[in-house]
């Protein structure tokens, strides 16, 4: 094994973890006002039972409301919601109604006590099941109870999601992106040479990971 | 509040948080053959101290280095090495020297007993700081202890890093993306009108993120 790279220089330790999701995290019981705050630091931590985790710093307004409530929807953020989404980040809930000021519609969830953005065209309602302190900030580790799908983006005929119509976006080095090219599907590097890896065929939710075990 | 959305199905459970980042876990002591996992359940969860998650099965070979060694790498994909990454998914160290039958060149690390894999732009060195069972998978906490970046992608002026120049790849039900447009960058929601956002400026390292406090 050769002993070090001469192509890399060797910067000191930062969060260079790149693309990650970016998503509108929605919070607030039946009872209060609704609120938003956006998240980079967040993915999928388990498959069964789905769970995902969302970091976020103690001293933001949501942190408080989610460390009571325990429950939290995350919205997919799409082209059309980035400055939204932008927005969400940078204002506090302490001072503003980030629903109203951006124009988006709260809409109850049916099975945790928080609100979704009707705007967004996937919506996961997420139960708290630990919070751990790290550093800057706390990570929440939470249950996915619920998935709703927005039924523009429904194939009629397989019922699969058509996932680049719904227009994601992700976030990598200070700047928000739109998905390009399909560079190929879950497993082409070992099913039987078909040509070069084409646009993707719809697959059924939950299925195809890299981490899949072989 | 409105009580439904009469726009969406919702569906049972699932891992619809998309996009995510799809990376090469690099795991091995300094004695034994070098290791690969491809993860895509995998994200920053901690801004200071610089720290990220991944999510591994039990029964993976990885699994088992990892837990052992308390150690591994975080490799960016690019363009380039999205086949490789598909099939480390899916084959089993058990099996296969990873990094031979794909051609890639294990490094050692300069903080952590682990290979870094030569061909990827942006590598991160991670030592695990704790372990919590889940369900399928478990989650592996880890400090990132450093971080290499490929000299071809930093800007040789300001120093800072060429982002999309890294050809960098996400993972969305079942198949491979590149990165499309920039769709602008972190704070020009607030920022003073000046046209639409256009291609992002150089930002330097750690940087620009979403979740920062207003």
């Amino acid at each position: 094994m050769k002993p070090s790279t001469p192509t890399h220089q060797t910067w000191k330790p930062g969060t260079l973890l790149y693309p990650v999701p970016v998503v509108l995290v929605g919070c607030g019981a039946r009872d209060e006002k609704p609120n938003l705050i956006t998240v980079a630091w967040a993915g999928i931590v388990c498959s069964d039972p789905p769970m995902l985790s969302v970091s976020i710093r103690p001293e933001r307004h949501s942190h408080g409301i989610i460390s009571r409530t325990r429950a939290f929807t995350v919205n997919q953020v799409t082209r059309d919601l980035v400055r939204a989404a932008d927005w969400c980040g940078v204002k506090s809930g302490r001072l503003v109604d980030k629903f109203r000021e951006m124009g988006l519609t709260p809409v109850r969830a049916s099975r945790v006590d928080a609100p979704l953005v009707a705007q967004s065209p996937m919506q996961l309602e997420c139960r708290v099941e630990a919070i751990h302190r790290l550093g800057t900030h706390d990570l929440f580790l939470a249950e996915i109870l619920a998935v709703n799908v927005d039924e523009r983006h429904i194939d009629r005929h397989s019922g699969a999601l058509r996932f680049p119509g719904t227009q994601p976006v992700c976030f990598g080095h200070g700047a928000y992106y739109a998905l390009g090219e399909c560079l190929g599907t879950f497993g082409h590097s070992v099913r039987k040479a078909k040509g070069p890896p084409g646009p993707r065929r719809p697959i059924p939710p939950g299925r195809g990971r890299p981490e899949a075990a072989p």
